[in-house]
């Protein structure tokens, strides 16, 4: 179904198989109209399981979150070495309207926004966002040493392409497709005419 | 309070005396945590002629936002001509951390994260983010004009800036302070080096 499957090709404890539901769950309803038993709809062994596990919904959002994050972890997500490649498949990813993995995209803006008030959402963005600019640095620093990139300093830049990146993801879900595809044509002129030497 | 409240110093009305209810008990409480109960709370006349009025939180939001983004068209924000630092003016508006501001911002992003899911959330936010757009394109217009930047699309390049918003807003609500100031340290060095000719 979406990209996203194959992180539960081996869902086989009851609480992969949990945290599967959740995220079918969130992809269909967003997190707003989420309830466990939305959730529990989505699980194959039982319904009231779902209580037996989690108190609600949240709960069990923070396991899915640490669980992406843990799998985003193990993953080797670019196909090229070419730092002006890798940067342009990483823009392409978080550009794209993928109608498989629509549903997700909006749940991950919703999730993102109860950042804003949950101390334990925010713990686990800041830590998949310190890995994100920790991965896009060093594709950058790489860039910067074997002379394709100007002399940045890969942490900044990295930030300002997250940062654009937060942007963009949510751009693509709650802004018009005219104002998300010229953002992306102009981000990708910054990396080919400002960033490459 | 807070910056926005010059917004409410003609609310005579009781709608516009609503519709502040709702900015107060939203800037407190977020928008997930929002009831109707709560708005009436801030609601000096009565409690109960809050649900005489409207349905739900999200019909009471929509002219919320829908004041604010009349509001916005009646504004003046920017204090010089230059068009440099007109960008460096805004780039401070969207990053910095008002702490009377604060709750309202992290509704915000609540808010815009709605849009993914809700319509006419997504309307009034693709209208006011034309507006937003078309004021960046004009500064940049003119820049490009005066010789004070080099030659860029200024619809492209507004697109850009616009989404870097979104992103450098939603960051400062929800991401790490350092990631923040960096990804502004950089937005600004853009503007300096890049597009300044």
């Amino acid at each position: 179904m979406s990209e996203t499957d194959h992180f539960f090709d081996d869902a086989t404890s009851t609480r992969e198989q949990l945290i599967q539901a959740a995220y079918y769950a969130l992809s269909e309803h967003g997190y707003s109209n989420l309830t466990l038993e939305k959730i529990g709809e989505e699980f194959e062994k039982s319904t009231s399981l779902v209580y037996h596990h989690y108190d609600g919904k949240d709960a069990l959002m923070v396991e899915l979150l640490e669980y992406l994050l843990q799998q985003f972890k193990s993953d080797v997500p670019l196909s090229t070495r070419d730092p002006t490649a890798q940067l342009h498949e990483v823009i392409d990813h978080v550009y794209s309207s993928d109608e498989e993995s629509v549903g997700f995209d909006r749940a991950l803006v919703e999730l993102r926004a109860q950042a804003a008030h949950n101390e334990e959402f925010r713990d686990l963005f800041e830590r998949t966002d310190a890995l994100v600019q920790h991965q896009l640095a060093q594709i950058i620093s790489a860039g910067v040493e074997d002379g394709t990139f100007v002399d940045v300093d890969p942490d900044q830049t990295a930030a300002a392409l997250f940062v654009n990146f937060i942007g963009g993801h949510t751009a693509k879900c709650t802004a018009d497709a005219e104002t998300t595809a010229a953002a992306k044509a102009e981000l990708e002129r910054f990396v080919d005419d400002v960033l490459v030497d």
